[in-house]
């Protein structure tokens, strides 16, 4: 029988589903360079606010991204470190 | 404006997406040690096995397996190939 660490598999779940949107893995990868905050980082995309605002709560959620506010200012930054699990599981 | 190369893309939409479900990963893992009879594959998951069938149809159909019948005997063999471009971008 094949077991789960269901924890670790409840990661990587949702590290992959965040990375099957091309959105999101664009967002990611445009985050690579430094923060950006998301009025920018929207303007690159041809997308509605809504949809685009959501993608990036996937992405914070699972902690992939983390955003700050200041002032009237909210800047988004890439969090490598929860990719290491899904980096490690593809290099098997 | 972020432009996507589509083929690319829609390529790992596909992987990322296969890579979303535990199973469908567990079994890409048993395959790395060399190709298996589906009998003995489906043994080690406690699945019914027309849910095991459908997540090896969705493996087969992006190309990370590819099944053979010899006889009445069904064998499946992993893929790494499709797997390079998704290395590559995590990779970035």
């Amino acid at each position: 029988m094949v077991r789960h660490m269901p924890n670790q598999q409840k990661h990587l779940d949702r590290v992959f589903r965040a990375l099957v949107d091309p959105t999101r893995r664009a967002v990611l990868s445009r985050l690579t360079a430094g923060p950006v905050a998301v009025s920018e980082l929207a303007r690159a995309f041809d997308m509605a606010l809504p949809s685009f605002a959501q993608h990036l709560d996937v992405l914070e959620q699972c902690g992939l991204v983390r955003s700050r506010k200041a002032g009237r200012v909210r800047t988004y930054r890439l969090m490598p470190h929860p990719l290491r699990p899904a980096k490690r599981w593809m290099a098997q």
